[in-house]
């Protein structure tokens, strides 16, 4: 526990109301979306860099850990306070500062929620295209932290992509901006690329500036039943090969088709498989062909239906079986492992035999789903935590597939991030002479390990990624 | 100069053919696009990876500086061989290594040519959109370390935004490899866009795994001439908030034009004080349509002519005036500096007006032409070095355009990078405290700052940037 001293000098920074130590207020913050939970000693809510900076000093000065979080929607564990010391949240650093419709650049504060931001950028006929699935709650920090994907990402990018600049307390407590309001800037090192994905561990982030763009004028969606997932997944590469790079290019195998008719009595016919969602946006009058043409590349591939939304109401209608798709899960079996590897597009149907061959070997449900355009799979380990055996399973099982994705040339996470989930894997992925390289950067730049301390990287106060 | 004893090590390393100390090989490999000239004490030609590791073992136990070198095109001095040491050429590592159609990836060695490695991905249908001047002799490891940009990256972005993952050799004489040929990633730092951009000086790049895009179908090309430079900034913004992003958005002042007509016999109405190149790409059916909403949008902004290129050849033509200029600025004055800086795309009217009474202040011509629609402006300070007092009322000169830039949220360049030419002016753009984040890094990983030694940053060995 930390002194009162110390709790008497976070007050002094950020104002009594503004720090808290009651358990009840603690538990609200010690967990996220991993559903894993460490209790920190002090919440505290800072509402300028400043007193962030005036944080960071003390934490450096009394060897004390900084948790920082937005909205602890992360499936990584990433703002998890796994050593007590401080959790700070950025939720009051809340502020859309500027839309400048001028130069397609918006300023805003870490806490601003993702879509709170894009509905106002839509008003003005903007568009930020990043769109997480906890898009309602995520704050657009936590998204830049974490390098937020989403089913938009195949055409328009990841988070990354649309940040410009940032401002940020350093790990020792100093206020630095990096980059700024330009399309361009190639002046010293690209923190900005560096911070974003960064998980929190190099910088607090207290100012986003992001690029936007011209809100499209329509877009159009289908949801395609195939016979075999091969054929979705060859639907995909056609498309693409075919010059056309869809806003989404969304799949579900035939095991996440059969959770979604148990769970919601959805009806599609016994031979669909797999079902691809494909949206396209752009000029209203250009996507009847887009669509025309899309129907045409997939035709040989096995197509079982197609269903085409010609309304709002339709399209809505096709992206809930989607959204569908976890409460699905979850009302099977209670307890999921939700992993995000990423292959190379054309790898995906072997990534789905593999991870096919994975669930058989250890005996337990696998159900994949995801974004297939860029060969992003969510890969859902699903058991019954309560049944003896079935949580050791599933490790194993996921130690595989991590394993079989980096044997097709892929990642560990696509979107989601390491934290502490992932910590333990690193070794798979990134070589000792990688991972020193890193370290060497988070070394230099938080010399005394003070900020989100094992996370990405297992360290000795944190030898399992598990917290104490 | 260097021993025999190392240079025989160096000889044992790559063969004796590759190894070269004669002056007037050594004169070759002295100088870049700046002019500039120093001599090395010795040039490498290493044909692997971990050949560049050796010579990176050896010139860490020997304290030899060592600067890796593309195709010496840069603009801003990044490849100098500022306190003679070891040139490290990249040229001999010049394979195509795949050009993955399905997953539109290539992998490639460095010393590939840009406009080379275009044109193989063309006959495949596919596109690398970053076209940097120098294309038909840059090399791609150049275009990686200097972030190298382009008239294309108003719509598809830097070179940056397609590089996805890259195998360096570290300052220390390690291979790592960052990101991979997945669309996304988030396991560890983004070492790969840390690395873009930071000219030379984190590591050497030894593979560079490049995301392509489909080739568009067509394009159309036109030239807009205007009445005044405001016009044809106001036609920048419109067209864009209009929701078309041309492909490019060249600019050319009404004092460029004026160099062209004098050197070329272009013949262009006197009222045309500002051009336009504006090309749009995609399906070929959908082009008129944008040519014609262009045309609209922009008629009310002081058109004075507008010629629409219906043919190849027709284009061609349209872009040879662009591809005069600097040729035709040199015929003017036979020197000239070439910044490159970059503001918000609202600001290009107001930074002209700053340009143009900067101009006028220290008594020197300059031209503006360069990329509208990022914002990013080649500034050509125009002068006659034999004529005394010349060069001194440039420096004053490019430092006050540096200053404007700044003052309107701006950088002091877009693409070519700080090098030596810009490292004394890095504390108008950076402040120390963020100098200090970014040279933490360096000195981390390059502790005896071996690897391109006083770029970006000046160091106490070069403390004028100007080398010994």
């Amino acid at each position: 526990m930390l002194s009162e001293q110390i709790i008497s000098e976070l007050k002094s920074i950020v104002g009594k109301h503004n720090v808290t130590t009651e358990k009840a207020d603690r538990i609200c913050y010690s967990y996220d979306a991993t559903q894993k939970s460490f209790l920190p000693d002090v919440v505290v809510h800072p509402g300028t860099a400043p007193e962030i900076c005036d944080i960071l000093k003390l934490a450096n000065r009394e060897r004390i850990p900084v948790f920082p979080r937005g909205a602890g929607s992360g499936f990584s564990g990433g703002s998890l306070p796994t050593r007590g010391g401080i959790v700070l949240c950025t939720e009051r650093l809340d502020r859309i500062l500027e839309i400048d419709e001028d130069n397609l650049i918006a300023t805003v504060e870490p806490g601003v929620v993702t879509e709170q931001f894009q509905k106002e950028v839509e008003k003005r006929g903007l568009f930020y295209p990043p769109d997480p699935a906890s898009l309602k709650f995520s704050t657009l920090g936590g998204n830049v932290a974490e390098c937020a994907g989403g089913p938009r990402c195949v055409k328009y990018g990841v988070t990354k992509d649309f940040i410009l600049g940032l401002e940020v307390v350093t790990p020792t407590g100093d206020i630095i901006t990096t980059g700024g309001p330009t399309m361009k800037g190639v002046v010293g090192y690209d923190l900005t690329k560096l911070l974003c994905g960064s998980e929190g561990t190099l910088g607090i982030i207290t100012r986003i500036v992001i690029k936007l763009l011209p809100l499209p004028e329509a877009k159009q969606t289908m949801l395609v039943l195939f016979d075999s997932i091969d054929g979705a997944a060859q639907a995909v590469s056609a498309i693409i090969r075919g010059k056309i790079i869809p806003t989404t290019l969304e799949f579900m195998d035939g095991r996440t088709i059969d959770c979604v008719r148990q769970a919601t009595g959805l009806e599609v016919p016994e031979e669909a498989r797999a079902v691809l969602i494909i949206e396209v946006d752009g000029d209203r009058e250009f996507l009847d062909k887009q669509v025309a043409r899309i129907a045409e590349i997939i035709r040989p591939l096995g197509v079982v239906e197609t269903r085409v939304a010609t309304t709002s109401e339709e399209s809505e209608a096709l992206w809930q079986i989607r959204r569908s798709v976890s409460a699905s899960l979850r009302k099977v079996n209670p307890d999921k492992f939700n992993e995000d590897i990423c292959v190379p597009r054309s790898k995906v149907p072997e990534m789905i035999r593999k991870v096919d061959a994975i669930a058989e070997r250890h005996g337990v449900a696998i159900v994949n789903f995801g974004h297939a355009g860029d060969g992003n799979i969510h890969v859902n380990i699903m058991i019954d935590k309560k049944i003896p055996g079935e949580l050791e399973k599933a490790e194993k099982a996921i130690e595989d597939v991590f394993k079989g994705a980096l044997e097709l040339g892929g990642t560990m996470s696509g979107e989601h991030g390491v934290g502490i989930a992932k910590a333990a894997y690193i070794p798979l992925e990134i070589t000792p002479l990688a991972a020193e390289y890193m370290k060497s950067i988070k070394r230099a730049l938080d010399p005394n390990n003070i900020l989100n301390p094992g996370k990405i990287f297992l360290d000795e106060a944190n030898p399992a990624g598990r917290g104490e």
